[in-house]
């Protein structure tokens, strides 16, 4: 058997919680993301061949989400072929912008394509979410739910799994700020208390519904009253060096909010136009400067679309330095 | 000095929490609702000079909420004038349905047309919470803030208040039972833990999140997947003969949700139609039948207006049995 084109997919970096929306919450950005390439292969069972642009990776499929995604589809399936698969990591890993999503995301959807779309999006929503699982522990959907179906997802339920995608009725800038630190999720998620105080998680609920609804009205000042964290940024936020300059900064340079984006490193601010979110970005990232601390940073439309082929004529073409 | 024409101000029933938006959602019925009269008299200070419609209220301006709403409102301007006040109760008291907020809500209205209207509304719904920290120690706004505004409020935040008018962007319609016990608002809340698990608060605001996305992209079924409360209606429905019964009727004849209005005894339902709400109202009397407890129902279309002038010739006339 001649070995057929790669299936190339692209899955970008997500923002998962958004100040309010602890575990429910999450949106897509433009980039960075993740690229899968997938095709059949005469050898039976998964094969990675390449893990790029990332270091410490495993190319086992056992290990490396990608192969724990397109594991659960085969078996689903009841399908004994072989694929190939690449990962091509276009993001920083334990960002807080949902690498291994991108990486399950993308998976999930290319090897989708390969086996001739057998499955819906929910579906492809429940295989990335394998993939959480093995990365995390924990099978969330904040981040896999946006990078696959794009705009604002609201994951309303997981018993059973509601995903309601709210796509982007609204035109919103994201900036996200990486500094290079080492902060491993399962720390993040330790920290936090399993029992919350009533009064706090009132103002939570009531933050998120304004979210909610400033989102659908259109309603700016209403999205920018909402986006606070009253539960968990206390407690997280320690774990990030200059966090509350970094936060004070965006604020003063005309964002809408700010807050930790997932379980941290990253911090993410929404701005209503790309000039604001370009000025939050300058702002936050002299906050580092001379801190030893390196950092990373993007700007980002909130775009209606997440996972895509790449070099499918239909599409926008990705343009992905690390290719 | 001749007396003046009584202002007349009708404000309806509400309900509040709404299955998931506890302490910070709630909605205006059409009917039931509360009268207050006011006019200015040559008696300094306030007086109320007829209390109707209800047992054991009370004309002491100092202990009734319309004397203590009308206070604030005068001693915000620094006013020695004399108020003459009655109240018309149009709807039973301690029913969990908003009924010292709508004397409340009625009062702030009425007063400030009276005074020539130099409070906004905002300010309306700051005094009508004086009313119900009056009736129940705790100055909150979800029944106040949608009795003055009609349709569904949201009450983002407390300090500060940020009451965030939704109007109806969808047709709903109201089924209320009221099982004729009595329940204490301040019983109701003193049986909640003051902390909850973070597992049940994540179901929480993933459901009121799910709740306003429904509302707001008119999206009945998803309405229906998010009127659920596990934190409150567990502990508080065994304080409500045949709760759980009432509930699987209203469901099974078809509505959306159903739950507890406020802190009940009252249960509320919401349904996509009126015939449907007629259908639940149906069911919902049938489980009391035989129960040795009396119940009032009523349906109602949730309005997009709230507080009225009554008789005034733009307005609708309200007809009214107790009057």
């Amino acid at each position: 058997m001649n070995h057929p084109e790669f299936i190339k997919v692209f899955a970008p970096a997500t923002v998962a919680n958004v100040c309010c929306g602890f575990d429910v919450l999450g949106f897509a950005l433009e980039a960075p993301g993740d690229e899968v390439w997938a095709r059949k292969s005469e050898t039976p069972g998964i094969t990675i061949t390449a893990v790029a642009g990332a270091q410490g990776l495993t190319a086992n499929p056992q290990e490396n989400v990608i192969g724990v995604v397109a594991q659960k589809m085969l078996e689903a399936l009841d399908l004994s072929i072989g694929l190939e698969l690449q990962l091509h990591k276009g993001m920083p890993v334990g960002s807080g912008l949902g690498s291994s999503a991108a990486s399950s995301a993308a998976t999930a959807f290319a090897v989708n394509e390969v086996l001739g779309k057998p499955f819906s999006t929910q579906d492809l929503v429940i295989f990335a979410m394998e993939g959480e699982r093995k990365a995390s522990g924990s099978a969330h959907a904040d981040n896999v739910a946006p990078s696959l179906l794009g705009g604002f997802v609201l994951v309303r339920s997981y018993e059973p799994l509601d995903v309601v995608p709210l796509g982007v009725p609204v035109d919103l800038y994201c900036t996200v700020l990486y500094p290079q630190i080492e902060l491993k999720t399962s720390l993040a998620r330790s920290i936090l208390r399993q029992e919350i105080p009533l009064k706090k998680g009132i103002k939570q609920w009531g933050n998120l519904a304004g979210l909610m609804a400033g989102l659908l009205l259109k309603d700016y000042a209403l999205i920018g009253r909402s986006l606070h964290d009253e539960i968990f940024e206390p407690e997280r936020s320690v774990l990030i060096p200059l966090f509350k300059e970094v936060k004070a900064a965006a604020l003063a340079a005309g964002a809408l909010g700010c807050g930790i984006s997932g379980s941290g490193p990253s911090i993410f601010a929404l701005s209503a136009t790309k000039e604001q979110a370009e000025a939050a970005r300058k702002a936050m990232e002299t906050v580092y400067l001379g801190s030893g601390i390196e950092t990373k940073s993007y700007v980002s439309k909130v775009p209606p679309q997440g996972v895509r082929l790449v070099k499918s004529p239909a599409l926008q073409p990705v343009t992905h330095e690390l290719l």
